[in-house]
C-alpha cells in the first residue's frame, strides 16, 4: 500500500484491523454514486471487543474515548476496501453516527466520540472534517461499549 | 402488478402490507437523485402493533426477529410506492437503520435485525446486500418493540 | 437576508439562532453533491440548554415538542450557512434523525418530533415535506431532552 494518507498512517504509527466480519446477514459496505455507505462498527479488534458496558459505568470516558477511536479504525479498515485499498480517494468523510452504551445520567457523548472524531481529523486533515451525531443506547450488540457507523465521500 | 420482483414475492408467498399513515408531520418517504430515504417502520401490520415491548423482556428474540421482518416489510411497502409500483426499479437496498426496544443487558441486536436483513436478501438477491447499523433504544414510538429505517438506490 | 424563505420567516415571527458551536471534534454540516448532511442538534438557545431531562419524566410531551423545534431552529441556522446565507436554495428537507431522552415507558416520540417536522412544513411548504425517525435515546449530551440530525437538498 501506497499514497498520501497510506504514509499518513505509518507517520501516525497506525496500523489498520483487518476488515471485520458482519455480525449478521449484511454487508459492511455499500456504495452508492460517490458516497460509501459503512456498516455500523464496534470497538473490536481482531475478534475481540475492546471495551464492553455502559460508558460512565464500568468503562471511563477516557476507555470509552478510546473505544471510539477502535470503532473509527475499523470503520476505515471497511472504507480501504471500498477503495479497492487506496484511502487518498477518500474525497471526504461526510458523517460519523455515534452510539454509546450507557445509563440515563451520562452527558458527555461528545467527548466519547471525540475519539472517532480526531482520528479522522488527523488521519485526512481538511477532508476529514465530517458532520456527526453523538447520542446514548440502552445497549449495544455484544455488549460493545460504542458502534459508529459512516458515509464517506470518494473519488 | 408483474415484474420481476413481484414474481419472487409471489414465489416467496410474501404480500406487501398496505403502506402505513405516517404517525406525524412527516412523508413516508422522500427521493434525491438516486436515492429513496424511507421514514422509520414500526413493526406494524394493517394499524396494529405486531409486538409491542422490550425484546428479551416481554419480547422473545425470535419474536423480535419477526418484528424486525415485518418492519422490513412495511419499507418495501413504501418503496413500492416510491417507484410508482414497480420494485424492479430498486437497484440496491443501501442501508437499513435498525432500533431495537431493549434493557440494558441485551446483546443480540444482530439476530433481531436479520429479520429485516433477511428479507432484502431473500427477495432482492444481489440487489438486497445491505450496509446496516442495530442499536438499542430506550423506548419506541407506540411501545414497538422495533423501528427500522432505511435508504434504497432506484433506477 | 432577502427572498422568499426569509420573508416567510419575517411573516411567521421567526427569528433563526446563531448556528451553535460543534460540541467536539466535528464540523456544523458537509455537502456531498447535493446533498447537505448536518450534524445532531440540541435544544439549545445561545449557549443554553431550552429543555433538560427525560422527557415524560422531568420535562412534559408538549415542552419535548418545543424543545425539538428549537432542535429545528439550530437545524436551519446551519443549513442557511451552507446555503451561504440563501435558505431559497433548500430544495427539499429530506430527513431529520429524532432521539429523544425519555425513559422505558415512553411511548410518545411522534408527537415530540412534531414540533420540529411542523416547523420545516410552516416555513418550506411542499419542499419542507420530509422523512424522520423517532426514537428514545438513553440519555444525550448535556442532558439535553432532544437531538435531532438532518438531511437537505440544495439547489
Amino acid at each position: 500500500m501506497t499514497g498520501r494518507i497510506a504514509a499518513r498512517l505509518a507517520e501516525l504509527r497506525i496500523t489498520l484491523p483487518a476488515p471485520a466480519r458482519p455480525a449478521g446477514a449484511y454487508v459492511p459496505f455499500v456504495a452508492a454514486g460517490r458516497l460509501v455507505f459503512v456498516s455500523g462498527q464496534l470497538c473490536l479488534w481482531e475478534g475481540k471487543l475492546r471495551h464492553r458496558g455502559p460508558v460512565g459505568g464500568d468503562v471511563s470516558v477516557d476507555d470509552g474515548r478510546e473505544a471510539a477511536r477502535v470503532c473509527a479504525l475499523n470503520l476505515l479498515a471497511q472504507v480501504r476496501d471500498a477503495c479497492g485499498g487506496d484511502l487518498d480517494r477518500v474525497a471526504r468523510v461526510v458523517r460519523l453516527g455515534g452510539f454509546v452504551q450507557c445509563g440515563s445520567d451520562f452527558v458527555d457523548h461528545p467527548t466519547v466520540l471525540d475519539g472517532a472524531s480526531n482520528l479522522m481529523m488527523d488521519i485526512f486533515g481538511e477532508a476529514g472534517r465530517h458532520t456527526r451525531f453523538a447520542v446514548g443506547a440502552s445497549s449495544l450488540p455484544r455488549d460493545a461499549s460504542v458502534e459508529v457507523d459512516g458515509i464517506f465521500e470518494i473519488d
